[in-house]
């Protein structure tokens, strides 16, 4: 009894070894894979053109083929939001984002889906917009994406993202279905690290500074 | 006599041959070092921190030490503003700009400049916004700048200008004073052609689409 007792632990660490190794071979051979082509430079311009991107959210929350086709009349077509989705989707270990408007309900629940995948997501937005009908802020903290905002005079008005510390999102785009239908907007999408690097700095400044120890509280009796 | 005569145009064609000799021997030196040095990447973060730009356009509009001293108190230091000035006044032969709000009046004296220097200035904006007060439009028009605005119901949201076909600067930056001293905002300034070509297409692009010609105009008795 004792021995057999002994070997089913046993057996269990070795599964899990096995399973922590497969891990680590398959984030080895993607990092490899990336390390093998060269770095993503694409610059995209909004408005976007008019497509359904219902397919590329199933494929990313793992329905594949077994979702039901979308019924709506946009062709399923290469466009600036599609090619936006799939660079975010791509994220695996982390996404940062800081953000001055989002209410784009297709990249809100690219964001959502990413945080269920695992990926450690974390907000910045700008306090005087998220609360705006449509915003996404409150869907995301709902679903336990952690955000935080500034308590400043200026806007937060950066509009960046960067994915697993290697790909910046960034530009005039504000993710907004405003601006992703109508607005004359660019985004610039690179892997170069001289850019992300300074990037990815500035969002841990941001984030360290509107940690919410740093809040401040008024009531009504404040002068 | 008539010897004499034919010698003084003749003169004077040499002197104007020489005089081209020059400015072509400038540009293709400028040319040759700007090849010699690796491309410019840099990112800048705004707010700015504050300082005095006026020494900077004193001597790019050629004043020089001549000068006088500004008596203002902000110190003359390095900054995310001074530095995109530079980089700004660095065009020598044209300069695309395509900007949803500009107010920054250190900003405005920096494209008159150029313009007053035989820079190519081409601008182009937002309708809704141009009109506001403090605005540096109506100012660039009057000094002869050709500025183009959208007819549009999105914004013309961009916020970027390509200096010499060569740099790029873009970002979330609007040119206006209260984002460059109480907004968080970045600023890409860019030399690799994988960046600057699309957003040289993309002004052509909004350019002619915005054409005077294009545009319409109501009377009061329209419906």
């Amino acid at each position: 009894m004792w021995a057999a007792g002994a070997r089913q632990p046993r057996r269990a660490g070795l599964a899990l070894a096995a399973a922590a190794a497969a891990a680590a071979l398959a984030l080895a051979l993607a990092a490899w894979r990336r390390r093998r082509r060269p770095p993503v430079r694409e610059v995209l311009f909004f408005p976007s053109r008019p497509s359904c991107t219902e397919a590329l959210l199933g494929e990313a929350a793992g329905l594949g083929t077994t979702a039901r086709p979308c019924p709506c009349p946009l062709p399923r077509v290469d466009s600036s939001l599609s090619r936006l989705l799939r660079h975010l989707l791509s994220a695996r270990r982390s996404l940062e984002i800081c953000l001055f408007a989002f209410s784009s309900p297709q990249l809100g629940r690219a964001v959502q889906l990413l945080h269920r995948r695992g990926v450690r997501v974390r907000v910045v937005t700008d306090a005087q917009y998220m609360g705006l009908p449509g915003s996404q802020i409150g869907l995301l903290r709902h679903a336990g994406i952690q955000v935080r905002h500034d308590q400043e005079n200026g806007y937060m008005h950066h509009k960046f993202a960067v994915v697993d510390r290697r790909m910046l999102i960034t530009g005039s785009l504000n993710w907004t279905t405003q601006a992703i239908q109508n607005n004359r907007e660019n985004v610039l999408v690179v892997e170069d690290a001289e850019y992300v690097k300074p990037f990815l700095d500035e969002f841990e400044r941001i984030w360290e500074e509107y940690n919410p120890i740093n809040y401040r509280f008024f009531s009504k009796d404040d002068k």
